[in-house]
């Protein structure tokens, strides 16, 4: 019996990692899909035939597309890349943190086809849920949180912490939806990386 | 015969002042609906509804929802309060400009509801026009403009122009979409405001 119990626990873990498998698989064809088709068009039929599951088999995962896009939202913003929270923790220079984020922004907006932006707003528009303004105050908090511990530590001038806040998520985020509606030169997002570097490390303005 | 030409040329000015007038109330509810539907869920059929006019009346203006959008874009980027050109070639205070143009704009972002972001990114989509192109190289002259006149004129500090043009307008363009889609507070858009206000007159940061 013994034997038996220690099997079926087994088994049981195989299937669940092979369960979180699929259900990661699942979502990274369903980042592709959203980023170039949006949230409208996107159909559980789409997803089934990309990753050619059946339709069961998809369902017994995600009850529809909306469940299925939070996933992916949930996933990108938990990029490691953007996880200040933990660089803090360990005491890593604010600098360093600001200008990986800044870097990783910057990149983002280069490949506006591999954005979700659009298909956020989609999802806002037909999905009523509280999902995106959550992502927005933990995203305000975060970046918060990143400018006020780089003060602290005398790494960051002493800024308007609410504004720069603002200044950094709607200037990134109308450069990233904007740049997949018309071309848009990579100066142009590395300008606003650098106006935002500038006005934290307070220095002076170059007319280049 | 004289008198008969008279006659005929004050009838054709009546008729083009009145073919005038329907043109532009046509464009008043048509702004209406696109910002309350965005571009793709409006119909020529709808603009007949809300006019009152019939199919030929209609399309003897506009050929199609296209242009008509075009018309009301067009018109609302020549807005008064915006037009910088004018008012430099008066020799007004770049200072007073700005502080117009950055209220016309805040004043903007708190009424998400006529708000034309959705629907100018739906045109973006569907219609293969460089329209959108157009009005934004045309927004970034004019703001490069104004700020260079600033400069010119010792109101403005001596700074990177293209770099704040892009941080005015991308973070004029992202709080204007977001705020459709989730509740913004107004402190939010009169911190953006303030910060390309102290940009420009260079007075120092409070940490209010």
């Amino acid at each position: 019996m013994k034997t038996d119990t220690y099997v079926e626990k087994e088994k049981g873990l195989i299937m669940a990692g092979k369960r979180e498998k699929t259900r990661e698989m699942i979502i990274d064809f369903s980042y592709a899909l959203f980023a170039m088709k949006g949230f409208k068009q996107v159909t559980m039929k789409d997803i089934c035939e990309v990753t050619g599951m059946s339709r069961g088999g998809l369902y017994s995962h995600f009850s529809g597309t909306d469940k299925l896009f939070e996933a992916v939202l949930e996933r990108t913003m938990g990029n490691s890349a953007m996880d200040f929270h933990t660089e803090i923790e360990k005491g890593a220079s604010a600098i360093e943190i600001l200008d990986r984020a800044l870097k990783l922004m910057e990149d983002e907006m280069k490949h506006p086809e591999d954005s979700l932006s659009v298909a956020i707003y989609e999802y806002a528009e037909m999905v009523d849920s509280d999902l995106i303004e959550k992502l927005n105050q933990n995203a305000e908090k975060k970046w918060k949180n990143l400018i006020t511990y780089g003060m602290k530590r005398g790494e960051f001038c002493n800024i308007n912490v609410d504004e720069i806040v603002n200044v950094i998520l709607y200037s990134y985020q109308g450069a990233r939806l904007w740049s997949s509606i018309i071309p848009m030169k990579p100066k142009a997002f590395h300008s606003i990386a650098n106006h935002i570097k500038r006005q934290l490390k307070g220095e002076d303005y170059d007319n280049t």
